[in-house]
């Protein structure tokens, strides 16, 4: 097989074998295959497109070129929950311990921060003590006492996905739904979950601007899903405004717990009972049921304590299974108050997201150290009235320079308006 | 500016400016930009084209990433020629001559031999003593003296070709008309001539297959030089058999002074004259009177005179300026003889060049040494009758083996029909 016969099949716009898929991501991964030679098929590939059959392919491709975790010895149904990243997207937090504390088994390997979207690892490490990176002695004895955990992917899941990945950030190859499908559904199929919940965010604040777009991405995973046995479902959610009040890392997971101690943003609630209900529906559960369960799991104080449970196995000092506001440590702030009356609309997520990485609560670039007490707090959520001056959110910063520059940003992000808005639903649709 | 905005630009099938091309084409060559951005890009050319503006800017920023050469010094009009390259296509060492007996300077870079194809290089070095690499004093020391030489490309002109042919080889990007068009007019235009002919060889013989590209190819290449204010014409010729008789390096310069001397193939002499007088037509001369002044050329032994000067410049053996026919060493050699009776048609050109290049006069890899008096000599031409058992060609090697394999292979080139097949033009028409 020669790899310039497959790339110009695909510059001719014709479907590749999946033993050509196979070839391709095999030996690109070994270091077989040239960068120039992988970047001029990516590049075919985002102009001419996958058929759902080769998309499935190279998925299955990159999964091999790694290790699989086995989870068989583990307890119950093992599920997994994806998010595309938004703003203030700290619904893993919600999501992991609801299920877990239902019985199934939640191994989830998340991301860092990218961009304007936070990572749920940063967000965890803003409890003390707590670790994301493990090696996979530490992971089973971990998930055999508490069936969950939140971690960092191991280096040996799907290599080929991290290198493919890293060339197609630098060779504008980013945005195909085959690629981006096929990177996400690698590294969940090889974590191992029988189900996957995905969360596909829409609107300003995610990297996935239009519901055709999430809609076609969905579809493309969902249809992996089936190929390759796995039960795969997605929920559509808006990312026009963050979801919940809080963006940035401390601030965030404190959100989360008082979300699963039931005192919670209404969207954040909505928004983790539908992903987690959809999941459970996908493995044969009633879903009015499950939705049910979930509450109750709140309500009874067993999703907390799993959190609590959860935090404490992954080494979080003792002192914040108290009391988790201790997070949280003082810092500068500066209070963002409205321009003029009127009803609030978010315009531009995105900068809020931005506007929190100024704060310092993301990187600008690889390897900047995080400031996990920074971010916002939104006051308002989008329908809002407000009158001029009222306060509709508080910037958090170690650097007064930072907050003046956070504060520009995020008062850009605001729009008033004298009829009060459409309301916008924070679930645009589930799909399975 | 950032390559990844322009990746994506004509990803996206948007026009790159000027000031984009030019800023790739030189980071390119200066190393700045990575080959695996170049072959995103390049493959984002293959399949979303560029526009004539975008094909003449590349041009130039070809030409710019190297030396030019400066001609003025010699006297007469700078003229050059360019062939896409078949089998038996000798043409350039008749034109050449022809034209330079007439007064024109012809400062001609040729190359090797690509695959099925020979190249000029590879013939002229089969005359012992004869040198094509030359630095810039020695070139200007024989074009003073001759007028007129065919030499090999000096590296300091169009680095950047250099680079981006050697990548195009290598990731399946080769095939753009754009793409073919500014490598080709970029080195001619490097080289200094005010006036280009193309000689756009189109059928089984030749890369370009079918008339409608080969069409597009000539419009690509004529728009360049016309936005550069050089002026270029093109002339479509046939290469569904080979040009002449003679196939191999010195059989190829034996029938090409045969020509010079006015006893050559009828087609090779037709193409010859086609091509000179069309560059005759574009700086001003009257066609009718341009074909009259090289039929004189060649009827008076300038145009023969000429060539010998010339080879003697670059280095050629005396002995050669008396019978070039001592260039060919005595080889074995063995005839094919027609399956059948009929009329010939070649069925497949490209195969006549690789049994010639079977018998050694090309490389099959880099590096390979060619043996200069193999090859085959073809006695019929398309619409030929002959008889069951009549020899059709013969073919020179040094070794038997390689008889063996090439005569099978130029069998499979030849068709023999009951019906007198249409005649095909040998001149398919001319554009300027």
């Amino acid at each position: 097989m020669d790899i310039l016969d497959i790339i110009e099949k695909k510059k001719k716009g014709q479907k590749l074998s999946s033993e050509e898929i196979s070839f391709f991501a095999a030996g690109y991964a070994k270091g077989d295959i040239p960068d120039y030679q992988a970047s001029a098929l990516l590049m075919a590939i985002c102009i001419n497109g996958m058929h759902s059959d080769e998309t499935a392919a190279l998925t299955k491709a990159i999964v091999e070129s790694g290790e699989t975790l086995d989870l068989s010895g583990l307890p119950g149904i093992k599920v997994d929950k994806h998010s595309n990243g938004g703003v203030g997207d700290k619904a893993s937090l919600v999501v992991v311990p609801m299920l877990a504390s239902l019985g199934y088994t939640v191994i989830k390997a998340s991301g860092r921060g990218l961009g304007h979207t936070g990572g749920t690892l940063d967000k965890l490490e803003s409890i003390g003590g707590l670790v994301v990176g493990m090696d996979m002695d530490r992971l089973m004895s971990i998930a055999e006492r508490t069936n969950a955990l939140i971690c960092e992917q191991s280096p040996m899941i799907t290599p080929a996905d991290k290198k493919l990945y890293a060339l197609r950030d630098v060779t504008a190859t980013v945005d195909s739904p085959s690629l981006i499908a096929a990177s996400i559904m690698s590294k969940k199929i090889a974590c191992g979950a029988d189900a996957i919940v995905l969360d596909v965010k829409i609107g300003s604040g995610s990297f996935m601007k239009t519901l055709e777009d999430g809609q076609a991405l969905a579809r493309e995973m969902i249809s992996i899903g089936t190929s390759t046995g796995k039960k795969v479902s997605a929920v559509l959610t808006d990312m026009g405004q963050p979801l919940g009040y809080a963006v940035g890392n401390a601030l965030e997971v404190i959100e989360a717990a008082n979300t699963l101690k039931g005192s919670g943003p209404g969207d954040l609630l909505e928004v983790s009972i539908e992903l987690a209900s959809t999941l459970m529906a996908s493995v044969g559960e009633d879903k009015a049921a499950a939705v049910e369960k979930l509450i109750g799991s709140i309500n009874s104080g067993m999703a907390y304590s799993k959190f609590v449970q959860i935090i404490l196995a992954q080494g979080a000092d003792e002192v914040y299974a108290d009391n988790i506001n201790l997070i949280l440590e003082p810092r500068e702030s500066v209070v963002l108050k409205a321009r003029e009356g009127g009803y609030v609309y978010i315009t531009d997520c995105e900068a809020i997201g931005k506007a929190s990485l100024e704060c310092g609560a993301g990187r600008k670039q690889l390897g900047d150290t995080i400031d996990s007490s920074a971010g916002i707090m939104m006051h308002v959520k989008n329908g809002d009235l407000v009158s001029a001056g009222d306060p509709v959110a508080t910037l958090y910063s170690s650097s007064s320079d930072k907050l003046e520059i956070a504060l520009g940003l995020l008062d850009g992000a605001f729009g008033y308006c004298q009829a009060k808005p459409d309301a916008v639903e924070t679930i645009l649709g589930t799909l399975s």
